[in-house]
């Protein structure tokens, strides 16, 4: 099959030919993949931001946001039956450590990572788990959802856990509406009555951001710690969600926060660097995000079908993957680029 | 009456003679002082760190950990009398604004923290109100409890946020083992069923520790971090609770950290640093603590009356503060320090 | 002035001139109303349900649902000015009990419940507390949010305790769409993702069921259990938010119920009965709601300047008490009933 | 092999030979029984109060609280190794349920359970599932920890659903100090800070409550409640944990309930009767208890590891089971009751 493979840091990952995943245990699934979502950590990988988390061996595929149709089963899955269109948790578990059991996946004792630390989606085929798949209505594209494995699933486990601290009448700043903040935005509106204000550097994410439903929208010209303290009435927000984690993200995020208010961090690439002082003299906290559950995914998908939640994507074939990385790092990707290894 | 005096920012206070504070408001309360914790944050308020934070006008009087005797109260103070032992919740409160309809006094909008940002109890009287004194036994030094007041109150406050993450099998490092830190070990084994280390560089700090019932105890020798990985099979702890923040503290306790663990911020004086990749790749969390509530407060006074909770105190008189400061700053002081404004 | 006084149970409450209340203690407010709702308490408590619950000296004054403007304030209140417009909390509470300090105003261990336990607000003047009125913006008009002072916040409440359980995905169902009902399921639409579905006897209910954002609608013509667990494939809902609580409703709710869901008992009247081995063998729970906390008032009345919350509503005189009552008990009261002591 | 079968409702099961059940499923594990705890349950569905809501088919093995050596695993299987012991979950769970995934073992929808559906424990095998088994330490006896599958993980369970509530100043009442009620108490001195008053009719049953660290014990000679809100100033407890549930409990718990206090269904046999307004003016709670999750197990697996929990219990071997029954009926059964169908 045809794959996107990464042979050595800062140099762009080449498609190639590899051998076909196969059948290895009772409870493998292979998935004909139908979209994968390019995120900003397909950048950071190739960077090498994550050679020493990932420990993976070069050359390797990748691509961890995938979505496709179920080609072949191992002899205990009975969840999924091949054709079913299924859209990929990012992790493969093994359902029996504490982490697993409490529902959270990313901490799987035995987890790999498709895409991140074994080979991933951007190729024709996937090996993956029962316990990995959700199953679809057999209507849906999967390059229509596929964004929601990773960047879909991220933003909605991140506004998840700010829930409970958004009550009527409180405030969420988003910094970043790209492929994630957009569907933060709207997991914010389906799940909460908080007043949402968006900051980005794009008046186009602004745009894309008020047909999400922002309350309001902030361009990030230099003024945006100010602008967010006028809204907010001089207090800060109780929350602030930031999908951006670099070039001054941070600290503008944390002049914006209210007293006992909680920063959810979910982009990267910057660093946090605040005194102690400053922590406990406002006694704010820090909530670290990394992908989310299954059954958040499976939410996700529910309010997909609901039409709460909508994608804004760019589509490219599999050879198209330079040109579409490219995008993503000029800034001229709006929405999420989805590579298409298989047509529907 | 004598009170303890800040003057000028990096010179000693100094003991005066200032007028009595009087009822000035329906909900007024005065105590005479029988007990008066000295804190670091005291050391950190004399060095400056808490100028731009407090905006205080010197000359003030210091001393944010107060128990007495009530002396006068105001025409609608109804839950103490004239003679009642008391201690005094470290904020003065409006019991009106949201904050403190949800119970979290820290962050009363219209709130005053004696000895922080108004006169304090390190003087033979305080002015405070109604909504700030918990009424104790008749038989209750002021003295043997005033400590609990603020390093109790803080050490039980981070406590209680982290019992929900510690279930049985689960490992609570404790950073710390002084006037919060002895307080905090009792706390954890109060309220929880986690194994409990103690780290501190000091061999009597840690027999301190031992004696208040902590599991493992680690000297601060450089091999803290290997040492408590291995106590955790190298996996890291649920909770680190950290009563020092500074000189390299923070940097340990990271390292110490589980994915998906959670460090708890108290102690303060140096700096936060870590890039956003380490915080959402393990999905870490980072909770500030600022003293705590009156229920917090309430429900320490209970585990101390069970002797749950006993306190390690070295007493001085008012006018050797500057004795006391001294000792706290050299690590002379073992437990906590109480200045005796006025003797039972 | 004139008020709406009860001299005897299973007797009509007759309008009669009584004594205006005054100021008698620091933190006293007097409100004069401008609308104050009827309930089917009030119904309840001429029945005699509450004479022993209460305790209550007749003759007294009815009414728990009010608004106004104040007329006057004790001298140690602050938050509000004469000539404000106010809603008024149903429970008068001392700030200091552990109750109070935890937001639970429902419980104050001091509380004093005005048309309950003491003189209520159909009257022309009642008099409550400082920490009782929410301050609204000065064009709003008293009789038209007064039916939030308790159906309203009740209803609140209780959909407050169910957000956490409704997760995308899941499935309410509200017994009764009559005063309390019609806000309960647009305050389920405005905090939960959940799917709503409203049950009622009455075509016109269910029809403001509609209005208000029910995603279905059953009538209660005896298939209504069979028409839920169609509803939710057969496994039933995960909650029940029971407005009614007689005449059948908690035998259907609990035959709606899903594996480990949980019942919000609100309304009452009948009795719950159910074998403990029926409670253990699904692990269902049941949850009482009495009226709400402060801060639920508050957060509800975003909600309503957002109109995220209308209430349908149908005046009366003060003078035509009794019409109203009569109305409410035979089913000819569509939304909330609201008496007008004192015109804007 | 030999197994205590039960051919029909209200006559004694019979020890007979039978087939030895075998590996069917990858995931299968067969574990040789060394410890089966005979509970209340047994005698329930000889009663017959379970026909209707197992629909098991008859004839079948009783026998749901288990623990042994593991004698044959599926291919799949590499959690245990033939050999080891273990203690067995009560049910055989999919793992890829909502309910699986939120940890939520008891809700499985695809489970089953041994002793109440399928074939239990009161055999020399018992066929189980891979996520059902916690691997102990080699030298730990079967037989001496089984009764902590069922009855200890009941009893946890509930404890655990109430730690949120019990801060230290408030009070649990435990009803019943029999096989569940003595572990109950140790886990709430475990976890919690709450002052624990156990009520039985038995002066040996409040002998090991005392043994097990109860604060307080009540004879129920009738003056239970009274004496409970003597205990508790009148107020009543914050938290009624009733393994009893039947003759009488059920109405002296509500009794004993604080205003909003919550009210822990374990044992049954009797009704919960209650009328709705008692529920509301209150705003009491009603919680509903089934064995536990497969962490919560493995938890308690871990007190008992550090004699936090310890078991009284009396062994039978298998051929004695009507014995045993017998002796559970009559009282005469002191702690937990543990048939031993193969020895160490």
């Amino acid at each position: 099959m045809k794959a996107v493979r990464l042979h050595a840091y800062r140099q762009p990952p080449s498609l190639e030919e590899v051998a076909d995943p196969t059948i290895t245990g009772p409870l493998d699934v292979i998935v004909r993949i139908g979209g994968a979502g390019l995120c900003r950590t397909d950048l950071h990988i190739v960077e090498g931001q994550w050679k020493t988390k990932s420990n993976v061996s070069l050359p390797y595929t990748l691509g961890h946001e995938n979505a496709g149709w179920v080609d072949a089963v191992g002899s205990a899955v009975d969840n999924v039956d091949v054709g079913d269109v299924v859209i990929v948790h990012p992790l493969i578990t093994c359902g029996l450590c504490r982490a697993c059991r409490a529902g959270d996946d990313m901490h799987c004792v035995r987890g790999a990572f498709p895409g991140i630390d074994t080979d991933g989606g951007f190729a024709q085929f996937l090996r993956t788990g029962a316990r990995s798949v959700v199953k679809l209505d057999p209507g849906v594209r999967p390059e229509d959802v596929a964004a929601l494995a990773d960047a879909g699933l991220t933003a909605y486990h991140a506004v998840k856990k700010a829930v409970p601290i958004l009550y009527p009448g409180t405030h969420a700043v988003v910094l970043g509406a790209g492929g994630l903040g957009h569907i933060g935005v709207q997991s914010l509106k389906a799940l909460t009555a908080a007043t949402v204000t968006v900051v980005d550097r794009s008046e186009a994410a602004l745009q894309l951001a008020r047909d999400c439903g922002a309350d309001h929208t902030v361009l990030a010209d230099g003024s945006q710690v100010a602008k967010v303290r006028d809204l907010t009435e001089g207090a800060g927000c109780e929350a602030v969600i930031d999908f951006v984690g670099e070039g001054g993200a941070l600290e503008d995020g944390i002049a914006m926060l209210r007293r006992s208010g909680t920063y959810y961090v979910i982009g990267y690439g910057g660093a946090l660097q605040i005194p102690a002082i400053d922590i406990i003299s406002t006694e704010i906290n820090f909530v670290g995000n990394l992908v989310g559950t299954y059954n958040d995914l499976a939410e996700l998908m529910t309010l997909t079908a609901q039409a709460r939640v909508t994608l804004r994507t760019q589509t490219y074939p599999l050879d198209a993957v330079n040109d579409a990385m490219d995008d993503l790092q000029r800034g001229r990707l709006h929405g999420r680029g989805i590579l298409i290894p298989t047509p529907a």
